[in-house]
């Protein structure tokens, strides 16, 4: 059996590990760092490990019928399920959902406390050489706290707040169930309308899939309080983008920090680069420039290539219905 | 008995609930807003209650022999000890050291994470409508903390920082003794140098003190690894400034965060306004303009009020001689 490895951020410390887990199970293993280096040799592997966007871009992997198990390096896979775009129709495919928590909690804290405190305010005065003037802080402590997305992104933030003394903190998920013991209480999707009023931190870890799409609408946008903070880490498709734009700009939101947007890159003239109170990121909370991503990453593929080898089932099949 | 109130930051809300515990007490409560404001009446005052620069600035208040107790709404108290300030030599001085933790323990993570990440980067790129390039990050995750000062500031930051996973919290304080749990260690300061060069994160939250003063030296700073992050929120003498600037400017440092400075407001012409990878924030993270932190220490000084009266001992007082 062989295995491709688009590599990417793959330090020679990685490749060791995989090279190794390889040798173990008897897998050759094959490396290419461009769509270009694709060959007919390459075309024959059975496993193929990447970043998603990367595969996406390479055709001819796209239409290999030797192809049967994906496994990318991102958690969201909502780009890759389009029907009939592998020529392989029972195709899995496996994302790295785990991997993304520690970096996208702290992500996510961080860009928090700088709205809450102000601090963008104070670096461009201090930028200027300005000892600037108090302005009102807010604080973590004793915020009502709502988490929409309860995965390993949401938990692990909620883990993390937790220390800051939250007044509560609120899981909502699509099925109101959820196994992590740090929520206050958790709540179903369908619930969101009566939690949002109460919400002064919404934070949004959901995946991109139809039922999310425009989920944090217009009218669900007017249900937060004149206070309130939104944080989107997980797809830009989830917010009405233009009537939060709309909220920002007129004073009805106090901040609003994206991490993701519909279009990416943020297209040069869109309205969001000049809106109040929006903190923008380009897609890098999950960064694989943390090594510990990188890490967690490699790791979590080579325990799967030990599982696939072995006839055993995977770890983090994507179900393609639902999206995720 | 009669009380001055130097009120600043006092919301209606607060000044009620001096005037209860006052009328519980049978004490009369005066206030004033400025320095301009005191009269011959103010001077009968026992007890005063403000902000500590603010008093400074009272001449007739610090030579009136009636006053035997000043309660200080800051934590650092070095700028009122000079021998001989005041003319009461017996004058009991409280500060109110517990009301600060909350927000300055933010304030830490907010900074550090801003460096780690990146995000002030992110954030110049993107107000200049900018998708940025990917940067490296690092991480709280598997970092390791040291925490010189281990009182309320000390410890509020080290039980939130907890939760991001480090690989190790070192406390540092005088004695090396702390009851807060939440350290893997707490050494004395006689034993930082053996501390240091094991530190990806030194947090500093030291009194203004005779024995703080420059005692993170040139020699110390260079102790640390390359890698180092500094944070410094206790007082701005406790770092020899221009070795931390060097040592910033020539890359042997990744980042510091300084919020206190030996000048403040930091001089127009420091060089600290344009050393490299230094962020500044202009003395805001105790600032009074948080909520909590104003009803905290309200707080207190009711419950201290409440004790004076009784002529019960009172907390938070100032050991003149230690200097905080």
């Amino acid at each position: 059996m062989k295995i491709l490895v688009y590599s990417g951020a793959l330090s020679p410390k990685h490749r060791q590990q995989i090279n190794d887990t390889a040798a173990e199970m008897k897998v050759e293993v094959m490396y290419i760092d461009s769509v270009e280096e694709i060959t007919e040799a390459h075309l024959d592997a059975e496993v193929v490990y990447g970043f998603g966007f990367n595969i996406l871009s390479a055709e001819k992997l796209i239409n290999s019928r030797k192809l049967k198990w994906l496994s990318v390096t991102s958690a969201g896979v909502d780009f890759l399920l389009k029907p009939g775009l592998f020529a392989n129709e029972d195709l899995i495919i496996t994302n790295s959902a785990g991997a993304y928590g520690v970096s996208i909690a702290e992500h996510i804290i961080a860009v928090s406390l700088m709205m809450m405190r102000k601090l963008t305010y104070h670096y461009t005065e201090s930028v200027n050489g300005k000892w600037a003037e108090s302005v009102i802080q807010r604080s973590l402590k004793d915020s009502r706290i709502t988490v929409w997305g309860t995965g390993d992104i949401g938990c692990s933030f909620a883990r993390r707040v937790k220390a800051f003394e939250p007044a509560s903190i609120t899981g909502v998920c699509r099925s109101g169930i959820c196994s992590e013991t740090v929520y206050d209480r958790v709540v179903s999707s369908a619930e969101i309308d009566g939690i949002l009023p109460d919400t002064d931190l919404l934070v949004m870890s959901l995946p991109g899939t139809a039922e999310t799409d425009g989920i944090l609408s217009k009218q669900r946008l007017s249900m937060l309080p004149k206070g309130a903070y939104i944080v989107n880490v997980g797809r830009g498709t989830a917010i009405d983008e233009d009537a939060l734009a709309d909220c920002l700009d007129e004073g009805k939101l106090e901040g609003a920090a994206l991490d993701v947007f519909r279009n990416e890159p943020l297209p040069k003239d869109s309205r969001l680069w000049k809106t109040k109170n929006l903190l923008i990121t380009p897609h890098v909370a999950g960064n694989l420039t943390l090594q510990y991503t990188v890490d967690k990453n490699v790791e979590m593929f080579c325990e799967n290539l030990r599982a696939y080898t072995k006839g055993q089932p995977l770890k983090h099949v994507v179900d393609k219905k639902a999206g995720y």
